[in-house]
């Protein structure tokens, strides 16, 4: 039987299509395991080509003496421009924003051939460690509201250079989907006197069925109300509504899980193209009882279609609790995650 | 300079990227004109292959000696069942209903090669008229609160099988995006007294850029916040809260604006995997004030990436206005709509 489940943070209605159900692993993208060089003299992300980018917005470790471990460029390609001012315009019901915001890359790794599921621990924190620097240095600049940060790998994923690197955009408003998040958040807090998101994840670890990981620190989760096959989640359990908040300890926790998520998804539907994206609330949320950052993990396996883009509600083929018993099972081999191999 | 744009019904903020800008005609597929045959053996949805789907909801002509002309069936592969009981349950957060619905199959026309874009404006109103006469009759079921009509064009656009055919699914919620809509839409009403999707047809024609067709009875015109390229609206004039309220007279009209739209986008975008869905309030909205049902049609030239699944935020790369430009000044060939060619 078919089944309708609502998302507790957004009240999204999803529809888990048991008849048209798949196992986890049909879902597999059984592309043939390739072999990709780690230095390509054309890819302007590799070491040697640093003058074919914008000039670096900072990099890791800062002193330039030490070859880089991860850097940030300017987008060259931006969606919006910092050079403009956020001058608001209304005409009719038409609003207006000159282009104004940051849109940059975070190169995560000297190496071409590095997915991040490919990468050491301590290569992710770095990354993490790179996020919240300019997390919380673009959030100091009172004309943005708030930072995206995501990662597109991956052709069906949105990535136009194979090279492995993030991104974030900031911007003069406050999404939509974040605005959103936040309304029901506030509602919640109003009426039980706490953190919806707090309340979501204890209930889930009581009831293990959806938990594919969990630190002392942090809880990987398939969602309950997924709109797509393995959408993982990402907690700190420690209350926080801004990504900016983030301990060193925690970054070093987080890096492993997350790194161990993705080379789960890498093994168990071999290399799916995916993004991932930090959910925070706005930079000024830095405190707030009522917001909760993550991280939202999401393969991409299935098209978006004609009642997802009419309705909103999106049809997932596949059980949420036998996506998390699928990557409990996952064998992430010991060689992940020392950057040794990239063909697993 | 990039500018943010804001959807006056959803208050989403829109990314125009002038910087990344694209021509309209960039966005051409280039695929190599394909002679699709008119018949297949193997396709159920052919005339003589009724037997390889479920028993027919309804057809046109309703008299079963004359062939049909537009045929109704059960997906075969339903994502909702109409055996289940719409029964809620709530466990901690997890709101579940079971997964009862409706969930069917307009096959288009008898021919398997002719796309929307080539039909008769006759046979796309036939079509319009069965979109009608299912909304309305699903729309008496009192466990029914929405019924979303939709197209999937392409493999891109979700299509599984080439034959060309329409959807509807009928669902015991309001989707949240209708949700969302409604209450917007609402706000507007209680501030100005005013159905705002009214006043915006009537702006919009005032200010000409963004139309791309207009009749007596409708209006096609390019959205000023639009999310991806190319994403069209037709309005009725009329204020109409419910698409099941549409006079006969109007789906000639519709059909005939539906069908040149789809015909200019063929002929200018060279056949683009496309979508389009029917945005009409719940069911139990005839008579509303505050709403407006509308036509939506989407190309799918783009793809989804990271940024926009983390913040609901997309980034554009066609200005709405060039787009309408454009599409105004594609001329459709006389042929098409008449049936006569498969190929333009």
């Amino acid at each position: 039987m078919p089944e309708l489940r609502q998302n507790f943070f957004t009240k999204e209605w999803v529809i888990i299509a048991t008849e048209r159900a798949k196992r986890p692993e049909d879902l597999a993208t059984h592309r043939p395991a390739q072999t990709v060089p780690s230095f390509v003299e054309t890819c302007p992300f590799c070491p040697g080509n640093e003058n074919k980018t914008p000039p670096e917005v900072m990099r890791y470790p800062a002193n330039a003496s030490e070859p880089w471990a991860v850097r940030v460029i300017p987008n060259k390609f931006a969606a919006l421009s910092s050079e403009a001012q956020p001058t608001r315009s209304l005409q009719h019901l038409r609003r207006r924003i000159d282009g104004f915001g940051f849109h940059e890359v975070i190169i995560d790794s000297p190496d071409h051939s590095s997915a991040m599921a490919l990468l050491p621990d301590a290569q992710v924190a770095k990354i993490l460690g790179v996020f919240k620097d300019r997390y919380n240095s673009l959030s100091t600049d009172q004309r943005i509201n708030h930072v995206t940060i995501f990662k597109n790998h991956g052709v069906d994923a949105g990535a136009s250079l194979q090279h492995p690197h993030s991104q974030l955009i900031a911007t003069p408003v406050i999404p939509s989907q974040v605005r959103h998040r936040l309304h029901e958040a506030l509602r919640h807090y109003d009426d039980a006197g706490e953190c919806m998101f707090c309340h979501m994840v204890e209930r889930e670890v009581e009831d293990q069925t959806r938990i594919v990981l969990k630190s002392e620190l942090f809880v990987a989760m398939e969602v309950f109300a997924s709109a797509t096959p393995f959408a993982t989640h990402i907690f700190p359990l420690r209350h926080m509504a801004s990504f900016g908040e983030i301990t060193a300890a925690e970054i070093l926790n987080l890096a492993r899980m997350l790194r161990t998520l993705l080379a789960k998804l890498y093994v168990g539907l071999e290399n799916p193209d995916l993004n991932f994206t930090i959910r925070s609330g706005p930079s000024d949320y830095v405190g707030a009882r009522h917001f909760h950052w993550y991280v939202s993990v999401i393969p991409r396996l299935t098209r978006v279609a004609g009642f997802e883009l009419g309705s909103g509600m999106f049809i997932n083929t596949v059980l949420p609790e036998s996506a998390a018993e699928f990557l409990r099972n996952i064998k992430v081999d010991k060689a992940v995650g020392t950057g040794a191999s990239a063909k697993l």
